[in-house]
Formats: C-alpha cells, structure tokens, sequence
C-alpha cells in the first residue's frame, strides 16, 4: 500500500485547518487602526496556533519521509491525529476571543496534548510494521514526543494558576520541534 | 486514463468536508467550562461524522488502489457519491442543534444510505472496465457493502422509533468497515 | 514545465468551490422536516452547481490529460477560469436565496458565459504551443465548446422572459458535456 | 528530502486562501442587479486579491520547479510565507469593506509588502543549498523581488496621500510579474 494518498490527504486536511483559522479574525467596520485593537488576541491565538500547525506538519512531513510501508492501522491512526487536529480552529478562537482566560487556555492545551498522544500513536503503528525498522532506529527513544506530552501535561493546570506561563509552555514545544528531526533526516540519507 | 486525479479531487473534496463540519461548533462567547455544555450534541454529532467520513475516505482509498483502469463513467460515479458525502456537514449539524431529534436522524441516515448506494454503483461501474477484473475477484459478492445498505435502511425509520437506535446502527455500520477490506489488500498483494 | 502543480492547484480550487457552496445551505433551528421546504430552491440551485462544477472538473481533467506542455500564458489562462468559476458559490447562492428571480438567473448565466469564454481561451493558448499539436488535432473544430457559449449567450436574456428556460438551458449545456469529450480520449490512446 | 509534499501543502494552502475571499462577498437578500452596487468595492477588492495571489502562486511555482533540494529551513521558510499570504483574506475584506480608506489600504499594503520580504528569505534559504546552484545563477540579481519590495514599501505612506495610487502601485507590482521569470525557464530548460 503507497504512502501517496495518505500524504495527500493529510496535506489537504491540515491545510484546511490552518487556513480557516483565520476566518475568526471578524472583519471590523470601522476603517481606523484603532478598530484592529480589540482583534489582537484573536491574532495572538491565531499566530501562535499557525506555528503549531506548521509544527505538525512538519514533523508529520518528516515522520512519514522515512516511512516505507503502511497498513488499515496507519490510516487510522492518523485519522486519530487529524481529529484532533481539526479541532484547533475551535480552541484558538475560543482562546483568543476571551482574551486568554484560564479555562479555554486550559482546554487549548488539552487538545494540544491528545493530539501529541496521537502523534505517539501513530509512530508506535509506523515502527511496529516490519518494513519500517529504519524509522524505529531513526526516532530511537522518541525523547522529543516525551517531552512535548509531558510539558502539555504540566501547562494544562498551569493555566489556572496563570494562563501565561501555559502559553509559554505551548510555545517552548514548538521551539523544540522547529528544528525537525535531525535524526530522521541523517538516517534516512544514510 | 490515469486515475491519480481522480483521487487528487476526491481527497481535496473529502478532506474540505471533514474540516469545515467542525466550523458548525460555533464559538462560545464566555470562557468558562459550562458554556461548553450546549455544544456537547453538536461534537457528538461532529465526532460521529468524522468516523463516518474517515471510513468513506478510507474504503474510497483502498478501492482505487486496486484499480487499473477509469473512464468518464467512473468520474461521473465518484462525482455522485462526492455529491453525498458534500450533504454530510449540513445534515450533521442539523442533527447535532436539535439534540439528535428523529427527523434530522432519520434525514442523517438518508444521506448516509445515498452515499452507501452511490458507493455500490461507483463499486459496479469500476468492475464493469475489463481491465479491473482483480478488483471483482477481491471483492467478491462485496458483502460489506450490502449490509451497509441494509442497516441503513432500517435505521432510517426507527429514528421514529428512537434516535439513539438508529444512531447505533450508524455506529455499527463504521465499525464493520473500520478495518478495512482486507481482501481487497490481499488479492491486490498477491 | 510540467503540468502536475496546475493540475494539483486547480483540482484544489475545484475542490473548494464545489464543497464551500453547501454552506450556503443555512442549518435550520426547528427539527420538523417542514423547516427544509424553505430551502428547497436554495438546494436546486446548490445540485445545478454541483453538476456544472462536476462537468467544469471532467472537461478540464480531459484537456489536460491531453496535454504535452505548458507556460506561463497557459497558468495565467487557468487563472482566468478559476477566477469565473470561484464566483460560482456567490452566484449559486444569490440565485437560491431569491427563488430563481431573472436577474440573478440572468448574471448565474453570465459567470457561466465568462467562464466557457475562458475555457476556450485556455483551449487556444494550450493548441497554440507546438509540442500539444495532438491536442488540436483531437479537438478539432471544438464544436461542444462553441454550442455552450452559444446557448449561454441566448439563455441570459431569456431569464427576462422566463428563468426556467434558462436554467433548462444551463441544464442542457451540463448534458452535452456529461460524456466527456471521447474524440480527446480515442486520439490521445492512439 | 523531496520537494512534492512541500508544492502540494503550498498549493493547497494557497487554493484555500484565493477561494475563501470570496465568501466576503456576502449574498444580498434581494433579487434586483441594483442589490449588488454596495458590493463593487468588495469585488474590486477581490479581483485584486485574486491577482496577487494567483502572481504569488505562478511565482511559487516557478521558483520550485528550479529547486533540487529542500531542507527544513525551506519548509520554515516557505510557511512564513504562507502566514503573510493567509493574512489576504483578511485585509482584502478589511479594504473592501471599508471602500478603499486610506488605513486599510495602508495595512493591505503592509502584508504585501511582509508577504514579499518572506518571498526573498525563501529564495535566499534555497539559494544557500549547494544543490540549488542552478537556481542563483538562473534568479541573478533577483531585480524583479527588489523592485517589488520597494513599491510596497513606497505604496504605504502614499495610502494617506491617495489610496488610489498605492493600489496603482499593488497592480504594477502584479503587472512586473504577471510574465513570470523567463530567467528562471531558460536556465532550467538548458
């Protein structure tokens, strides 16, 4: 079974996701700069949510590179990670539009976080095809997907205690991630 | 006539229609947890349709991988069950607002059984070109496709009966195709 | 060049098009299946659009696939028609919302016209370059594309008179196209 | 790493964005053509939107198809470019909405001018592959990207002066490179 359509329709649905997230921006009426002011935690959200997004995609870019085979289970699995996914539009503009407030910061963290386990999932499904093994050796450990479920672990109740220091946090897994797995790429051009 | 567009188009059209059914959560303007709560139906709903429309993309995926040859017919076929699939993020929402009401749960079903039907007939149309015999061999009498057909039939009017039944069928319905035609997968291998 | 990203960035638009016009389809508040009797000509006019989109997709997946080469005027001339075509869910909607009333019959027939004059304009730029001569020699006088811009120029007008023989017009425009262009087919398998 | 997934997100991405503009152009509920005088300055704002877009895709395209090799500053590189782009949407809306006032303008002027800045990071990051030699030799001095950013960077203030030139200016900038890089095509094609 080819990888192709797979790629294909992930590519599709993520670009989608990042895309439609803008449209939360509501338009103003008025034509001064003054008018944008109001909208700048909805565009705080939706920066920090674009990184995200391209994070993800990127690392699936790379993940899926180094991927020789798939089966049913990938397809799901994925689909798994895509849902998650798919709700980001929802909890960036709940995020932005209330300014930050603990709760949907909060939440914001806690879709960031199932769908960090559902990345994981998906690499467990990908190395446990026989065909795959140079992935396995690749990811070794997969240090960096440890970390990322365990700082959204930490950041979701955080967020009570300050909403700041969980955006952070979300912020501090995308820098890891934005450099792409240099172990992948080095073992794959092995 | 090759048919990597025609999966190309299909994918784009497909992946467009899982996403913007979850633009349908609309946005709560308090941020607290409880204003979660009227949204609860509407995510079932969405949750519902994502399973679904993942497993038309999958079978959609897996019976094109065991095609050789399309004409215009096929194209024409896709386009009905795309036609569907498109009613998909209108029915979900309907029936997610009104709290799983019977109507929107049997019209749910409706759509469902069209894209069932339309599934058959791209089914019939693909194994009609000689050049995919594999295709009718690994399908065999397509089972799967027929009590799909069936179950949705008889859950539409027992939405009148009660909604959750006919809910449950369409559950059943994602779980028999959930893992995907293995035949299909072994008879292309071969 | 190659033509695989204007066929992979037009399959996108396509995509788009034909599935962000189902949200005009207003979900409605009450559960009763009397509550969809109003949106019963905004769904007629979504249906007529699926259809002419369908065919749009058909007749430009079989262009292309007749073709060698392409240029910048050959991506510029596909511009021009995605540009007609991504005005389809405007007038789509503004024809549904007002009952088939002339006028916006009347400008639905425009963008069609527009569109079908691009069409033939990206037939011309694409016959013009050499290495396609194939193509010019399997299209021939191109007759099916000189009716269509004919029977879009007589249907605008007659909305004035009456808007159901513009649409059937429309309709008949679909049907002549609906088998896709087999003299391309039969002299590209050549 | 190859560069096909990278086109086809891109491609994707910027499929959304041209078409989603238009659902700014919001249906007027009455039938006369008088109903879409109020909309002229939105279509205006549209159809220069819809150039500039389709410019920076034509662009896109040209500049891939010289590349040989990607790596992940490119894919960094290429979604800062697409941030900007996906602001479009938006500040089209915002300009024609507002009818073309001086502050919007300016603003839509600014992601332009940030989208064309993101553009010569691109082009620089693949310039700095030792594959991509082919490419430097082929873009030379780049005139036509310094020449866009400084019509942008003109264009801003002058919004204040006139609105009308600086939109002048965002068409001339689309005239530039409406013939894409001959450059490009004839050293790819030695």
């Amino acid at each position: 079974m080819t990888k192709n359509r797979l790629e294909a329709f992930s590519d599709g649905v993520i670009a989608i996701i990042i895309t439609i997230m803008v449209l939360e921006l509501g338009v103003p009426h008025a034509p001064e700069l003054a008018a944008l002011i109001p909208l700048i935690p909805i565009f705080l959200s939706y920066v920090l949510s674009f990184v995200i997004v391209g994070m993800w995609w990127n690392n699936h870019h790379h993940l899926l590179h180094a991927v020789k085979q798939i089966n049913g289970r990938v397809l799901w699995a994925n689909m798994l990670l895509l849902f998650w996914l798919s709700l980001f539009p929802f909890t960036t503009a709940w995020m932005g539009e209330n300014n930050f407030a603990a709760t949907p910061v909060a939440i914001y963290g806690g879709v960031l976080l199932l769908a960090a386990i559902s990345y994981n999932i998906l690499v467990r499904v990908l190395i446990s095809i026989p065909a795959n093994e140079g992935l396995a050796h690749a990811l070794g450990s997969d240090l960096k997907g440890k970390i990322s479920i365990g700082l959204y672990a930490v950041a979701i109740p955080l967020a009570f205690v300050s909403p700041w220091i969980s955006c952070a946090l979300y912020v501090a897994v995308a820098i890891i991630w934005f450099i792409p797995d240099r172990r992948i790429e080095q073992n794959v051009e092995r």
